[in-house]
């Protein structure tokens, strides 16, 4: 019975896992996407969020069946709990990289971003493409270093998102509405990309610690 | 212990219909704050949001413990890891009525609406506080009509939502760029609103009639 419990309770660590390298190549694309106004590469990445979708329904399956036939205790419970909640979280990720595409496909053959601000999304992608890069990572090995170094790319998001806000609100824009619409709306979205991670990698840390006060208020 | 598991249950669905009713309340306070730009109204709904965190918290401390001590199956399993999502659910409606009374807070003493666009946010209120009240009912009588008029509640709230977007858009816009921006953001808080409300009937009705296949596209 043991055996077949380990192997089901990896299945869980690995459908995370799948599911997060997918969400990091949506999260890139869909940025690389939007700088270059692709048409193509949106769609794929709006095609490609089902997968995901996919991959959390099954997961949450297994981890309901694994709690009916196995009755787990103890960690056991905690990772499949911490399963169901960070599966939830990670395809949030997908649908928002999914948002972002979307936003390149109406604009398009326009692009969504002013030139101006265009800097300021590159940086942006960078984040994210760190964010989403260093959650694989995390489920991978664990290593609480990642944790923290998710926190920090969270706080690079916020300080974007933010910068994002003075450059629409500043003087010296002089972007369309439609521009101002799609620039509030694309950071934030990745600014909660962010925010969803930050969630995955307090849930790693709390399987890891058992320390449930860091959890805080990131819950997706 | 039978009696003991149905009263820890019970305490479940307690839990989240307290949630619920406060939430309802915050939606209905936060946007009576944006409608009258009333800094204290919307300072009240940012402090009463860490209550509402709060009790989340305690939701999924009863839940992890009932799955640990009690080892449900069948339908108690299905409640207990229903109960996990809709808390998660209800505690993220909380945080977008707090998010509008953070925008009130951010612009006053201006209006962060411009006069033009105060009906259409006046509908999405009326709109939100239908969904909001739903919810509360749903969650006392587990009525399934009740689950559907949330799914066409969510449906009016995202077509109000689009016209955010064709009032910004349109050729006679005359807000600033900052209420572009807030309207863009609000509209979206109460458009994700909705989304949450759906994802909470679609868990329910899975409760109530055993069928997987609804719950879609929404969760969290």
């Amino acid at each position: 019975m043991r055996a077949i419990f380990e192997q089901e309770l990896g299945a869980v660590g690995d459908d995370l896992l799948r599911m997060s390298r997918q969400v990091q190549t949506a999260v890139r694309e869909a940025s690389a996407a939007l700088a270059s106004a692709d048409l193509q590469a949106a769609e794929q990445v709006i095609v490609a969020d089902d997968a995901i979708d996919q991959i959390e329904r099954e997961l949450d399956d297994r981890c309901v069946n694994l709690l009916a036939r196995q009755q787990p205790v103890a960690t056991d419970l905690r990772i499949i709990v911490s399963g169901l909640r960070m599966s939830a979280s990670i395809e949030r990720m997908g649908d928002l990289a999914r948002h972002v595409a979307q936003v390149t496909r109406l604009r398009y053959p326009e692009q969504a971003i002013p030139e101006n601000s265009r800097g300021l999304f590159a940086q942006l992608a960078d984040a994210a493409n760190k964010v989403a890069a260093d959650v694989v990572q995390l489920l991978e090995t664990r290593d609480l270093e990642l944790a923290a170094a998710i926190e920090r790319d969270d706080d690079i998001l916020d300080q974007l998102h933010q910068q994002t806000f003075n450059e629409t609100l500043s003087p010296d824009w002089t972007g369309s509405t439609a521009q101002t619409v799609d620039v509030t709306l694309l950071a934030r979205f990745y600014e909660r990309f962010g925010d969803h991670a930050v969630s995955v990698a307090r849930r790693i840390s709390y399987l890891v610690t058992g320390d449930l006060e860091g959890l805080g208020d990131y819950n997706s």
